[in-house]
């Protein structure tokens, strides 16, 4: 992981760090000889994956990372060790996630860190440690299922991750102890997932799971297995061969190919300037007088339908490369780049070569593979769905919103669809820089009705058309069909279809008039919009939980100069308004 | 309504009114004689409300209640008014909400109100009104269909208001529009349910939805219908005839009783002192010293399973006094006793007593005036549910959670039931002031198991035993029981059950912890442990949309000196931190 004690990254006005305003910029590139936090050792179908933080390690200066706590660097960290047990070691059926401290698990999040945190390094700290925590939840479904084997108290953060584990297991020797401090101690709230999991997740009784969230110590032992807290509590005796036998288990009860070959997760290829990120296929423009960020996805024609492709090429095969660099692109634009509030989305290509993408996923799920980087791709629309900056999709001609590619304009908050094609003189105006000559066409396929649900559990178009089956079912008969402005704008599919006399000026008022609204009621109004009808523990986290804490993070009783976050650890109790509110 | 003008109510430090951090005192109590704002005409089947708001009739100085904008004193009328019509006009089958205004329905919220207000009142002044339309939903449940006829303009909260009506019906003049102007002028968000119902309710396409919500003019005729934000636009020389003919087939759709007589809601028997307020049936004790308030509710012996009883004693009658003076307590305790972070929960009375209420309840849903009954007990215990305070029961002798009442405790944080009896010489730390000499008990019974869902549509125990269905089966079970002490534990129903040894010192110890934490992250962690599960539209606007609209209240760019709020109507332009979080 790139930290700041490498200049070129860090900004200047960014001196200051997490402390001020202007956070540090952030790298997510990392691997496992540059860990600072982590090991793993990986032995026949399990890995066994070590938190060992450096106290000196974090990635802004400041703190220390006393008794296993984290920050946003060892979450980068802990980030990019899931993707290479993903990719590189498939054939991991179970994962053993313990400390490497003797007699501590984890104790959190580290809370000088959070105390000297401004507000939105605090929300984006907490946003990229939930997506990871989810993420754990998504490869236990896909197979490589985590176990917690706590050796030692796990506070906080700390027992949240364990939380996001398919099983617990708590060592019983009197002291280790699992608890969620944030309440009593810091007059916040667990915000990575904890009141969610303890209550949906571990189906703890609520009156419980209040006793508990407001008991600083937490609880061990028998007590801890009774409450639903831990599944199992172990005597240290007996510790290595039941955390043994439980990862046997979870191995065996994997449907995860034996014969798998991982491929390499190799470095980025990316080039960064003041106001652009160049990768292979995805380009990022930033506009910092207008706040605007222009993203093209760019599919090569040499994206085939070919499983063998994608062993043979690895990280190199096009949908894997674009997944893996329009991840980088959504975490930097959305850590470093705060008041670039709106983003432009684009793709760029042929429709054949994203069809040939959306055929490789639709008949190959029975590649390891192929599936692999379906999810990751499935986690990085994710993103998307929970980055609150305003999405657009900007629907022109040259470009392939096809397939899964067609996803990425329904993740956005709106989409415009040019009708017909630019005349030739205003194509200076394209931000995709495309001159191309044919009518967009949207494709809808399969790929719209199932593979890459939301966080809520519905397709995007789902969410879209919430209520109407109607409108769902006659998007759905046009599968596999060229829709071009006008059709695409009958059925729903988009917000508007301008010509090229409106398309500049109508595209210059909407990105001035999102421009001038405040960007927390954006962030609100989006976060509501995104998710409607049904929710999930996962869209718990992500409105309820998340708004709570986001409310509490700025309240004086938690940041202000009295507050619990600023007092802990001084011996002064904080001075709370007592009105409820 | 007893508004500031009247000093009794007035407590010493609110002079500052709700410009301040102290409040003024609010009183609920009204009736139609004395609306300001509000007037209704009972004809046949149908009543017509008219929103005629007196600019001069705020309910705290300092603003003008412009352009039927409406502040806390209005939406008190409304719900008095919804009241009336549910108990003294059961006749009534559908009600037509229209403004008494010659060319503008409403509004919103005042806006300058809003700006001059702390945020606690803010707060709770959203979550009144969402209560309220909440409730006009549940009268269009119970066959007293709501349609709003807007014969002009709906803005923000106005048109939050015609929202909450089962069908919408706007003027088409070309001017009158149905807008949600709050994000693009003042920089919040529609925070009375809009963004929520728009999406979930009305089923408008999300990426119209953010249109819509970013366009302070709004909507209206032709493109308000298709986009489904009202339901018919009507000329206005055919308005009169489509009004009343809609009015007229909702009538017709419902399944009230037609021969049902009406009760009268005359004034609550009331005294209050600087630490009490007592009713008939329910005693409010507030130690401000140690920031609790205990409330008693008292179920007398004369209450029967008669419903003849309930008709004849109208109002008087013990279930419905009951209900309304819990009702009136909590508002009372919510608006006025900010600081005030803890309630205790007790009941006092004979198990009989409460399972006649039962018995009145569960046999006699087909008599209009036991449902109304029932459905006003439903929406107390959910005010209960979304009340920003800490909820714990406490079960002694003498009380008797049986039955409904049981609900009582189901809806806290925490139950503690007292082991045996206590020792004489300890009467006198009972905060019930109860001395009997029996062990308490609790008795399920079917109340618990669907008569009163909360707003996830699940009931309180569901909720408990969310994930463990053979609990919730153990107690299923045990239905009719008397529960003593350690049944009730071994069940699952209570957080602890101590004996007469430790019981004062526990209970001294938890209310003593409960003091010493953030009020804000209780606030937080109660609203995300008590809502488990599925989520519903309603849970989404209290959880999800209250939580961020607090968030970005308590916000510069809203509340600051430079933010939206303060500077609507000033000709000056907001200064936006642009940071996105």
């Amino acid at each position: 992981m790139t930290v700041l004690e490498e200049p070129v990254n860090v900004a200047e006005d960014s001196a200051v760090a997490g402390a001020s305003d202007a956070p540090p910029r952030v790298d997510f590139d990392t691997d496992p000889e540059h860990y600072r936090h982590w090991r793993f050792d990986v032995e026949g179908e399990t890995a066994t994956v070590y938190l060992d933080v450096a106290e000196d390690g974090g990635i802004v200066p400041g703190y220390e990372l006393k008794l296993n706590s984290y920050d946003l660097g060892v979450d980068i960290e802990l980030y990019d060790l899931t993707q290479r047990l993903r990719f590189e070691h498939p054939q991991v059926r179970s994962v053993v996630l313990t400390s490497g401290k003797d007699s501590n698990f984890c104790a959190g999040a580290n809370i000088r860190m959070l105390a000297a945190s401004s507000h939105p390094w605090k929300v984006n700290f907490c946003k990229f440690t939930n997506e990871t925590r989810n993420g754990i939840e998504d490869m236990t479904e896909a197979g490589q299922t985590w176990i917690a084997a706590l050796n030692g108290t796990a506070a906080g953060g700390g027992y949240e991750m364990a939380l996001a584990c398919d099983r617990i297991l708590l060592v019983d020797d009197r002291s280790s102890a699992v608890s969620l401090p944030e309440v009593p101690l810091l007059g916040v709230l667990p915000g990575t997932g904890g009141l969610t999991r303890v209550i949906d997740k571990r189906k703890v009784r609520k009156d419980r799971a209040d006793v508990f969230a407001t008991k600083s110590e937490g609880f061990g032992g028998r007590k801890a297995v009774e409450w639903k807290l831990v599944d199992e509590a172990v005597p240290r005796r007996e510790w290595d061969r039941v955390v043994a036998e439980r990862a046997a288990a979870a191995a065996a009860a994997s449907s995860r190919p034996a014969d798998a070959r991982g491929i390499s997760l190799t470095p980025l290829h990316r080039t960064e300037t003041d106001d652009a990120i160049t990768y292979d296929h995805v380009r990022v423009a930033i506009d910092r007088a207008a706040r605007t960020a222009t993203v093209v996805v760019a599919v090569p024609d040499t994206l085939t339908d070919d499983p063998a492709a994608l062993h043979d090429q690895g990280d190199q095969h096009p949908l894997l490369a674009i997944t893996r660099e329009l991840d980088d692109a959504i975490l930097r634009l959305r850590t470093n780049e705060l008041e670039v509030g709106t983003w432009l989305l684009l793709t760029e290509g042929s429709t054949e070569a994203a069809l040939a993408a959306d055929r490789l996923i639709a008949d190959h799920q029975d590649d390891w593979l192929v599936a692999e980087t379906t999810r990751y791709l499935k986690r990085v629309l994710k993103r998307l769905d929970v980055t609150s900056r305003s999405l657009i999709a900007l629907i022109e001609p040259g470009s392939c919103f096809a397939g899964p590619f067609l996803e990425l304009a329904l993740a956005c908050d709106r989409q415009y669809m040019l009708e017909g094609t630019f005349e030739e003189d205003d194509d200076a105006t394209l931000p995709s820089g495309a001159a191309a000559q044919e009518p967009a066409a949207l494709v809808v396929t399969d790929a719209q009705f199932g593979t890459f649900p939301m966080g809520n559990g519905l397709t995007r178009l789902g969410s879209r058309f919430y209520g109407d089956d109607e409108a769902l079912e006659a998007v759905r008969a046009k599968r596999g069909e060229e829709l071009f402005a006008a059709d695409a704008d009958d059925l729903g599919l988009v917000t508007d279809a301008p010509d090229d006399i409106d398309w500049t000026d109508e595209i210059r008022i909407l990105l001035e008039e999102r421009a001038s609204l405040s960007p927390d009621a954006l962030t609100g109004m989006e976060a509501n919009h995104r998710f409607v009808g049904p929710e999930t523990m996962e869209t718990r986290i992500f409105g309820r939980l998340t708004a709570w804490q986001n409310w509490i993070f700025v309240r004086p009783n938690a940041s202000g100069p009295e507050g619990a976050l600023r007092k802990y650890g001084t011996g002064r109790k904080a001075d709370f308004d007592q009105k409820r509110v």
